[in-house]
């Protein structure tokens, strides 16, 4: 038997240690967002600082203004390989509403289908210990079979993702050079599907605006102005309507300057993918894609950028009738961005369009919120192709290289302030229910996540 | 002297017992939309038939499942001219806020400006006690000097008008022989200024739709769904904005069809009013007419339609940012209507362009608020002929034919119930703060309002 095959075995072997242990952790409240678990996630940090001191990965607990970060280092000289960043998070999702919960979601418990699979059910089992268990399981497989990891690991665990990462910047701030290393690995996201595991190249970043249009200096009533005095909502509506074309492209000037063409080969991978747009958009109510009408509903979704409007207000908005002509309207947008767009561009961009459909007696106010750029990782990367390599071994199954439509902040993060790509794999599946009752992870999930692990981390030995 | 003159002679002999009367009126709380006021509504219908019954007008309050109604009859056989129906309000509007008057609202009182003007100070004052007294009291001076009416008249008056008039049209209904007459004369607008009396020959109607687009069968997360999920504020936004053109038009097909040119006579006259575009739009912080483009402010107002979104919202409209891509998107849009314009036809216009411009996958839901035509005087008619001659001899100016903007529902309700016409005119001036605090009548519009009545009586038998 090879090395890894080796440490697999280990893995197998104990894999109702690993489940006792990943219960452990579960069973502490760690609920980040919520100050009456203050005291919670202090003790999930100390666990996971004592669990990875004790398998040979000296840690410790590092106190912030919130919720504590862990972190701990495996490193050695003449090591070949990359050294990377793993990344999780040890707090969880409230349990509200608990009446919906079939059981006390800190108590966890292994639930056997009728078909034999059996999934791991309380709060955080997916979201994100049972995740970031995977990662801490392997290590310990590669520990306790070789005495070593084959790579140098820093572990960088936080307690407050689930309530904004208040301290996580100032952190990184704090411990650049600790923390910059050559890749960051991040287990937070899903599989493709339960035979497919999945690697995330592309998350979308976004640019968010808040508009106040202001016309009359007061409400007017529409009897004695209407159809002299300009109406603000009809303003801001045309100014919204303008912002896209009749195939729902983005009509801002340079908008698309900086959206990369999908390349060919990841264009193939996704039309093999089996993706059913009829049900994806069927689950929603919905039968027609209705982004950009020459493009999939999966580049709609992962590599295309988008303009929508969140939220939009003014007038009467009671019961009956209001023959107003208000003074003020408002909206929210928000812009997600894909390939090298950058989100000062196309704010300025949107406020330049929004300054010009402006008339001149009206006044526009602009509130920015959030400006994140997208994030893409190169598919010719090396750690990419170990990561695949890895994941095809493991799962008999080429891994899907898909998109994230939304941004997962910590990874724009590390980008900024440590200049570190991130490598994003994860063995959820979307029906995991995270964030909500009954939350779940396949003990497939956990078993073949670690397993996962324990082959990323021999081939970026590689 | 004619008689006439003799009338008008009494009335100047007699215009403090008038004004003794007005206050009399002024002073019970007639406040139709608190219940608390209920037994002062009724003293008031009370008081009103008592006096028109002493002047020698046999009145009656007749009760309705909300505030009684006054209704007195003054005919005799042979008499010229049109059997006039004259309606006017008892009911006030609440004095809230109580602590920006000046003085007790319901104790009336004489106010003399430093020029020697005079003005009378009371919830009220204007609206509409004081100009439905001068035409009573024009009819004590004419019973006063030759004991009879010049026309056959009927007083109907309400105590529901500051409170959306629920009783009305039944009442209308139910008493169509005897309230259905030549033509009504309502007193309840307003001058076109100081020295210039007015007479309304054009309402606009009203057409308001309450529109619900439904999109996604839920709200989304702009991440996972953004470009492949229609959003519904964005299409509900496209729709607003296509309804007009930019040149102000609104586009809706076959909606100006019953929409007729100004006559060269009136457009001529509103021309030479001296309307101030500038000084009117400034008032309200606005540089620009905003409706159509072709047209001048005072066309906008007064004789063309509009569309208007009076309310608009959905999606997420509290603090901070959501990116969500809601499942629902609302609106209150109305329309003001002119000439011959039709509301069914014009609802039926406005809800085929909204399903025309729906997405298939999406629905819409109507909610039909209000429907009115709009009404216009024949200014050829030979009781707007008399009208103009009696108010020209008494404030020695032509009167100012005007439109106004929003529509005023009683008349609506004598068109389509009594199939009867009406004559507007008023001693308001657009100064005189009705339903706000410190509500003021001029002593010269109660004066010359009275003798204005006394000579359009005259005029009317001619």
């Amino acid at each position: 038997m090879s090395q890894v095959e080796n440490v697999l075995a280990h893995v197998d072997a104990n894999l109702e240690h690993s489940l006792s242990r990943l219960f452990d952790l579960l069973k502490i409240k760690s609920i980040s967002t919520d100050p009456e678990f203050k005291d919670d996630c202090r003790m999930a940090a100390h666990w996971l600082a004592d669990e990875l001191t004790n398998i040979g990965i000296p840690s410790s607990v590092r106190d912030t203004s919130g919720h504590p970060m862990v972190v701990g280092h495996k490193t050695g000289e003449g090591k070949k390989g990359p050294h990377v960043l793993f990344y999780g998070h040890y707090d969880v999702q409230p349990v509200d509403p608990i009446e919906l919960w079939h059981a006390d979601p800190f108590e966890p418990k292994v639930v056997t289908r009728d078909d034999g699979t059996q999934m791991i059910v309380a709060r955080g089992a997916n979201d994100d210990k049972g995740q970031l268990m995977t990662f801490v399981e392997a290590m310990r497989a590669w520990m306790a079979v070789t005495g070593d990891l084959p790579i140098n690991v820093t572990v960088f665990l936080e307690g407050e993702e689930e309530s904004g990462s208040p301290s996580l910047e100032p952190f990184l701030e704090a411990n650049k050079e600790e923390l910059s290393q050559d890749v960051a690995l991040v287990c937070d996201t899903n599989m493709w599907n339960r035979d497919t595991p999945a690697i995330s190249i592309m998350l979308r970043g976004l640019v968010g605006e808040e508009i106040t249009l202001k016309g009359p200096s007061k409400d007017l009533h529409s009897g004695m102005y209407g159809g002299a005095a300009r109406n603000p909502l009809h303003v801001l509506s045309e100014m919204i309507a303008g912002l896209r074309d009749k195939n729902g492209h983005i009509t801002l000037p340079g908008f698309y300057d900086d959206v990369p063409e999908l390349p060919q080969e990841i264009k193939s991978m996704w039309d093999k993918l089996g993706f059913n747009t009829a049900e994806f958009l069927g689950e929603i109510g919905l039968k027609q894609a209705g982004g950009e009408s020459d493009r999939s509903a999966l580049e709609q979704i992962w590599s295309r950028p988008t303009c929508e409007v969140n939220g939009l207000w003014g007038g009467y908005t009671g019961a009956g009738f209001k023959t107003v002509i208000p003074a003020i309207a408002q909206a929210k947008i928000s812009f997600r961005l894909v390939g090298n767009q950058n989100p000062d561009k196309i704010r300025s961009a949107f406020r330049a369009y929004m300054q010009e459909k402006c008339p001149a007696d009206f006044e526009l106010e602009f509130h920015p919120h959030g400006g994140d750029p997208a994030l893409q990782i190169d598919i010719n990367s090396p750690v990419l192709e170990n990561g695949r390599k890895a994941l095809a071994d493991e799962w008999q199954k080429e891994a899907a290289l898909v998109g994230s439509g939304g941004s997962i902040p910590v990874v724009g993060s590390f980008k900024d302030i440590l200049n570190m790509d991130t490598m994003l794999i994860g063995f959820g599946l979307d029906e995991d229910q995270i964030h909500s009752p009954n939350e779940k992870y396949e003990m497939q999930s956990y078993h073949k996540g670690i397993r996962s692990w324990v082959r990323v981390l021999d081939e970026l030995a590689k």
